[in-house]
């Protein structure tokens, strides 16, 4: 690259919207960066940065080939959030070299962001938004917007503040606008003011921003002091998480698509889980065994087995699911608690009886033995209703227990069902052996 | 209410964020609803049914309430994108009775609308955009804005077009902001557009804004026209659509969470798909059926049906899973096709390695017989090998030939993978029947 060529390449990458640089950036070997950032200030690096996604396992690799005061500018450049996030996949080491190198107040600034837990609003939360003075005109307020404009990262949202630094009110820049140019902010604002407060869940979070449909929410902290912003494109980062470990958890696999293409790293993603779940069923294998008299006496009860816990495990799996999304959509209080369990007792041995009759139909006239079509049928009835029981309770108490309830995975649910309906398959057998045998 | 608490009320709820009076007016009996229309007007009404979902079953009751003209005025004041999307819930008869007393450049709008697929680009879409003319200046264009501020969904992206009627630019409000007086829009626009197409599927729209982060993105028809906007609310819509879709799909039920607290209702959901996996599942069992004499020489095969199938199932969900998942984010094509499913193929081998190794250890100290547990163990690495196979060929096939790969559910796959596993094991178990029965 000779002088002209630079030139060029500057005004060619810098015309491109940021994603569209970042895609290009992932694209270049070592030598490459290294003479980009000899093109780019660290501003426009920054803003490139900010597109990356900050779980990218490159990213200490690009910051520790950068020189150390052009990456620490670099971060300090960008919006405060997405440093944050950065800067929290990074050793206790190079955070400090980095932060060490910029003024107090901004390496305090990112410091205070890391202190928070990931997951809250916190966590998300960017301190780059735009302040102003309850007693400020549109029109001062417009000329202050400009200064802002260069390095918050929304101005769509006014803060308004009273003399003593409380949030007091908020304003669309779409009001504002049509403001006359004398009109006070006091008397325009916003002083319905919701906010989240710094140690809510981020779930909670999104759900504010599904129902007001805003692009950004105020955080305050215990004093009820305003302490930042969240931004909608974080909150569709957070939507995103939340669904993939909804996902995650009812595969029983954490569905990460990075690591899955090296089989090795996949299959030891996988394998905690199918060893457990196995160990699980071999309890079920012992149970069986315990009644292998009685398979002795009537071999026919083996035919059956895959389809009375396969049955019930896929009613168990509807019933997590539909549980599952309950739990993340609304907190369930002691009263509900016993009347979903109720109604969901109730949906399982409806779906028992439906599917058990079906089984008895099918197993009765294949067989010519409706004696043993009952025996199925009756099995799969309360196999489905404990299994449908199940489902429901058990991520609705690990959720009341203050765990995690997607952890409960589909999988789990479907092998532990699996013993529950051996369990009921081979007690009713046992009760009925002498008439369907005989018969 | 007399009229002293009439002009109260109306206050108190104008002051009220627009998802704060909707929460409210769902709680209203009829009688005061009806009083409602008399205090508020159509527009007012019209920005708080913006904020309500449009498939709220209510809403056509709430619509035939009102008086005809009430009812259509409001509808027309709503943002377009909402009001078509409640119009697409109504019978074509209520359709054609408010839209028939609107103007009809109003009316033919709402109808273009209705027209698109709800899952598309076009169905997703408002036309209240903000056009400008390229030669505007910065000055000439905020003056122009406050007349668009009332109307438009959003004005914080201008949409910059030529003397042909091509968008040519666009420019976001905040860039606008720190424009001097005189400069023009051409000279600061950014002419390097994303678009989409009208026709682009819904999750492909929402890639489009988890990529650039864009508050709203430009929809253009086939001819690269302009015909609307997709703004951010109604992505964070999109994607709670798509990841509860995927999550329906592994969970073989549609997770609604509306319907779900009547038993009966809920169990109408389930019982299709557990019925047909019921049937699928009879399919096992005459196989093991025709393997009977097999189970009558060692009914010990009987104490491992259920953990070889569930094993193998489990394993073919987790495939599953990350195999919808992989196809939800990217597209795949022939070449990278087969290299996936030679991936996945090595990850169920790996997986099945392993596991068919623990389980051979378990079963082989559990019976003192290592070849019963050869067996058990061939069988299980065998059967997850193809559960993972199938778990993830399946999705991608269905993708490649155009269906929803979420449908194949996750009871699908392990209800499938139960029949393959049986074949599998009793086929082994067959070969080396003299060599365990007789150690």
């Amino acid at each position: 690259l000779d002088k002209g060529d630079k030139k060029r390449f500057r005004k060619t990458y810098l015309d491109m919207h940021f994603y569209d640089q970042s895609t290009f950036y992932l694209t270049l070997d070592k030598d490459e960066r290294l003479s980009i950032y000899t093109i780019l200030e660290p501003n426009e690096m920054g803003d490139m940065f900010d597109t990356l996604e900050d779980d990218l396992p490159e990213i200490p690799e690009y910051l520790n080939e950068m020189d150390l005061s052009y990456a620490s500018k670099m971060l300090n450049d960008m919006y405060d959030d997405n440093a944050a996030d950065i800067l929290e996949h990074l050793d206790k080491v190079d955070v400090d070299r980095f932060l060490g190198q910029l003024p107090r107040a901004d390496a305090n600034n990112l410091r205070g962001l890391l202190h928070y837990d990931t997951e809250t609003a916190g966590g998300i939360m960017t301190t780059d938004y735009v302040r102003f003075h309850e007693f400020e005109t549109a029109k001062e307020a417009i000329g202050n917007l400009k200064r802002f404009a260069e390095t918050a990262e929304t101005i769509y949202y006014l803060y308004v503040l009273d003399d003593h630094d409380d949030l007091v009110g908020v304003m669309s820049l779409r009001d504002l606008i049509m403001l006359d140019d004398n009109a006070t902010l006091k008397d325009n604002m916003n002083s319905d003011i919701i906010t989240v407060n710094v140690d809510a869940e981020q779930a909670e979070v999104a759900q504010v921003f599904r129902d007001y449909e805003f692009l950004a929410v105020p955080v305050v902290d215990h004093s009820n002091q305003m302490v930042g912003i969240v931004t909608v494109d974080d909150v569709i980062e957070v939507i995103d998480d939340e669904s993939l470990q909804d996902y995650s958890g009812l595969a029983g696999v954490s569905v990460d698509e990075t690591v899955q293409d090296n089989p090795v790293k996949a299959a030891s993603k996988r394998l905690p889980w199918l060893i457990t779940l196995l160990l699980l069923s071999m309890i079920t294998a012992t149970l069986i065994n315990h009644y292998e008299n009685l398979l002795a006496e009537a071999s026919i009860l083996a035919v059956f087995i895959s389809t009375i816990t396969g049955t019930a495990g896929n009613a168990g799996t509807q019933s997590l699911a539909v549980a599952v999304r309950r739990l993340a959509v609304e907190e369930i209080n002691r009263n509900e608690f016993f009347k979903l369990v109720g109604k969901e007792l109730l949906t399982g041995f409806i779906t028992g009886v439906v599917t058990g009759a079906s089984v008895l139909l099918l197993v009765g006239f294949w067989k010519h033995n409706f004696i043993l079509g009952m025996v199925i049928g009756l099995a799969m009835c309360a196999a489905i209703t404990v299994a449908n029981l199940a489902g429901s309770l058990i991520p609705m108490l690990m959720s009341s227990f203050g765990f995690d309830p997607a952890v409960a995975s589909g999988p789990f649910i479907s092998t532990l069902s699996d013993l529950t309906s051996v369990l009921i398959y081979f007690s009713i057998a046992g009760m009925f052996l002498q008439s369907f045998v005989g018969a």
